[in-house]
């Protein structure tokens, strides 16, 4: 199979009224619809390191998008193209068919058009472009947080990092738990609906990619504010919770990453309509802190002790 | 460093109007102007595969944005943003600082704001996507080829192909020449201005990164008609043609890549309107085939006979 027939037979699949030319000429044209703001985000995944490198097709065909849509998802968008670029070791029609099955199941769910991208020959490494839209002047940045904010969690946190220590030996769990903490490692479910939801709402947010008090760290910097973040309200599987000690739990709570759940900020005035934006798109809320003065993460257990975390989250190049 | 410190440190420079929320949050806000569509392009480029594993970081970066600028030239647009993603073994400042040298330097020679993108560790590989605008419904594609339409080319094609043979050690060149193609094979040189005159004036074009004669395949296979390519027309550093048999030549100018000139066909009735594009964008043209009936290349030489290709082009899994 050669390059040219990988792109016309695997990828030229979707029709959309807003793409006036997809893929097969230098460039993909849209026409962005008038009242509308875009957003981009690049993400870049290469095997080995964001990926096991004998994980399914199945599986990186899910990842590769559903991390790109979450950062759609952090900003309120309605996301609507991506293009694809993939260096493969080798063309192989089964691994191919198995992997753009996944993706293209994905796109049709959240009505996302391929239009463009590249392939070439080498380690398995892809890197997503996508592009949202915002309705003009509105979006989830993470600048806004406001002194007397709740912070909010969407979902539960710490199954991913749970499931990498799984696959990396350290720990083994009861083949339910496990089986949890896998699909939510492999399979993470951005949030779209409820992102989309918040625009209105919330003051602040961003997905939870690189560890909870990390990321909780971004809002803190860029809204110039401090937090109280309370770690016992984390939500977590409960029978995750009876697996390990609790300093092994928060750890995987707060300093793991790859949750995909949405971190937001929003005042005490909203909070029924917050709950009812959770229920409206059928996902699990929790109040897990508050926005205070200063430029400080505090992390507090129930009964009022600080908690010191030994790393706050994670850094290719740490 | 970290992640973050680079993100900050190298690439946190620009101002923009149109960018309403640059870089350092889930996604960048752009404002798209009215009366525009956009076009969306990616390239993926693998050290050792599209780059030699030493080539110098300034060298690097000016190439990884040239070959996306090009595809924007190529549909004559705007490139207004760009979305960087790179893996890297370590972050090395001083060759960072070298990398961002040239590629900050050509990001503000061609108005493009850096607006996002990704960084991790791993083989060096970039990826760049890149953004730019058309007035609404005018774009050069491929697939407009005209019955009768002259075949052009910009600058001078086949001396990136020869510097890649002298790097592989196949050939020596005088000194003079290779330099020369050393630079059009390190520093390609987008033709956008001249893309943007040739908007109101050319039926289709594309730039030549595969081989002039797979590129113009693909003009031909889009719009649906055949062509004559007169192979002694093709301009050349003239002394490169005393460096090699006329049959290495033609391969080098025919079959060889990276040479990112623009290939385009128009009208007979506005040839001088091309030959003032060319002078108004400061680019030597060429005048070097013909669009015909059919769906064949024919490739003739100067006294009519034809010429049959080893390879047409380039394939990364051929």
């Amino acid at each position: 199979m050669t390059e040219f027939e990988f792109i016309y037979n695997f990828l030229v699949r979707q029709h959309d009224d807003d793409v006036l030319l997809g893929i097969g000429d230098d460039a993909a044209i849209v026409r962005p619809r008038a009242g509308h703001d875009l957003c981009f985000s690049s993400d870049m995944l290469v095997s080995g390191k964001h990926f096991f490198s004998d994980v399914a097709p199945e599986d990186i065909g899910h990842k590769v998008l559903a991390v790109n849509v979450s950062d759609m998802a952090a900003m309120g968008a309605t996301p609507r193209w991506v293009l694809l670029s993939a260096a493969f070791p080798e063309l192989d029609t089964l691994w191919l068919n198995k992997f753009c099955g996944t993706l293209f199941e994905q796109l049709s769910q959240y009505g996302i058009s391929l239009i463009g991208g590249d392939t070439t020959k080498g380690n398995l490494t892809f890197n997503i472009t996508i592009v949202g839209e915002l309705p003009q002047g509105l979006a989830l940045k993470r600048s806004g947080a406001k002194l007397g904010d709740d912070v909010w969690i969407s979902g539960q946190v710490g199954m991913a990092a749970a499931a990498l220590d799984g696959y990396l030996g350290k720990v083994v769990f009861p083949e339910a738990v496990w089986q949890e903490c896998r699909q939510k490692y492999l399979r993470p479910v951005p949030r779209v609906a409820l992102g989309r939801e918040l625009l209105p709402l919330a003051h602040a947010a961003q997905d939870i990619s690189d560890g909870l008090a990390q990321d909780l760290g971004h809002i803190l910097k860029a809204s110039g504010v401090g937090a109280e973040l309370w770690a016992d309200r984390v939500p977590i599987l409960p029978a995750l919770r009876d697996c390990a000690p609790v300093e092994q739990i928060r750890a995987w709570q707060l300093s793991g990453g790859d949750d995909y759940e949405l971190l937001f900020t929003a005042p005490e005035a909203v909070r029924a309509q917050i709950l009812a934006a959770g229920e409206a798109s059928g996902t699990q809320l929790a109040r897990i802190g508050k926005i205070i003065e200063g430029t400080k993460l505090r992390i507090l257990d129930d009964a009022g002790g600080e908690i010191h975390l030994h790393k706050t989250g994670f850094d290719h190049f740490g």
